[in-house]
């Protein structure tokens, strides 16, 4: 199982770093096939390790091993989402949403096979893990929008948004990685605009963000190419006026 | 195990009627826990049978009177979907989520469990079934919106509300039934609408659906309210056009 040309580095890494270089081989084969289609056998061969030093590290096996790539990614994906709160709304989040396609980009198979769910290796402390991804990835967003205490309504648009962003990631690999990241980046900033908006009507909190929001946002802006481009798509609803 | 009360009775159904009512029985007790908190024994005495009665009916045992319940389940929801071309596109989609969010309301905690995944008794088969739901649903809003061939975009801007909508009644059983259903359904009515206008700013074939869907919408209608309450949010925007 050893691979030779690997072995000589073998002593040298501190307990750390192996740690670092058995999670990122997990990570990895995840990424290529469901976490019940990957042994320790496979993760130590792609580490270029013994499966006991694997078993060393991970005694509690391939569901540990899992549990723990899995927390690995989730502090990656949760880093997506910081960002300085500099500039218009939308260029944060573009930023932001740019880190998190990346990540879906890298990580596909084991993105889908961590979302979707119906995985041999999911447990409810799994599902824990992604749902503090969307709990922390929804109280930055909320931090961005500079609002002191959210009320239900926005703090619902921006947990459905998280939802749908999940969804799109999952369709867009479904889909060959079709449309280009960018264009999708692009739609998912227009569809978080538009939600906030909608919810603005009925909720004086929201109303308050995106007025604040919108003032800072610029003309050649998603924002600004977005209204121009859906003013003449409702133009025949006058009589709703 | 067998209720005294019911045992008369327990002769007089059909292979089919019999079916019917532990189908019913088990899912009267998923909503009210975890499937893997409800034993066989719990349905029978629930019913009103014996425990070998049950096993004869699903001799997979638990697993397959879940996946059964769920099956049920689907269909019941998927009916939901089901309207007449008739009317405002806004009004057909309220009825929808009307019969959508009682069935939520009526089986909560089993709703939740089924879709939060992370229930043991959760397989690739019981994701399958949750799936169909959702295709089915999406199948049918985009026949409501009348395109022959709905382009990526609009699937993708109808699939991601779905979601959405799933995600928005998770949150609303989380959240102790509030708002009110019909705030909730009007609600995610205007989600809807903001989501296929914004699309329509990229899309031509959504915008052509958006186009014929707002001709129809009636200025009491969700959609006129929407429009009204918004444009004064809006209204700092005048730097945008």
């Amino acid at each position: 199982m050893t691979s030779q040309a690997s072995a000589p580095a073998y002593r040298r890494l501190s307990v750390e770093e192996r740690r670092s270089q058995l999670l990122e081989a997990a990570l990895s084969l995840f990424a290529q096939r469901a976490p019940e289609d990957v042994s320790l056998d496979d993760v130590a061969e792609a580490a270029g390790v013994s499966r006991p030093l694997v078993y060393r590290y991970f005694p509690g096996g391939k569901q540990q091993l899992y549990e723990a790539a899995l927390r690995s990614a989730a502090e990656e994906l949760e880093q997506c989402f910081a960002e300085p709160a500099e500039g218009p709304l939308t260029e944060r989040l573009s930023r932001a949403l740019d880190r998190y396609l990346a990540f879906v980009d890298q990580h596909d198979a084991g993105f889908s096979a961590l979302l979707q769910g119906g995985s041999v290796i999911e447990t409810s402390r799994t599902t824990a893990i992604v749902d503090g991804v969307r709990r922390a990835a929804a109280e930055r967003i909320l931090d961005h929008l500079v609002v002191k205490d959210p009320g239900p309504r926005l703090r619902m648009t921006v947990r459905m948004w998280i939802t749908a962003v999940e969804a799109a990631s999952l369709i867009w690999l479904d889909e060959d990685k079709e449309p280009p990241l960018d264009e999708l980046r692009d739609w998912l900033v227009e569809q978080f605009v538009a939600a906030l908006v909608a919810s603005a009507g009925s909720d004086p909190g929201t109303a308050a963000v995106v007025r604040a929001a919108l003032v800072m946002e610029r003309p050649d802006g998603v924002t600004g190419v977005l209204v121009r481009r859906v003013l003449p798509v409702v133009g025949n609803a006058a009589h709703l006026l």
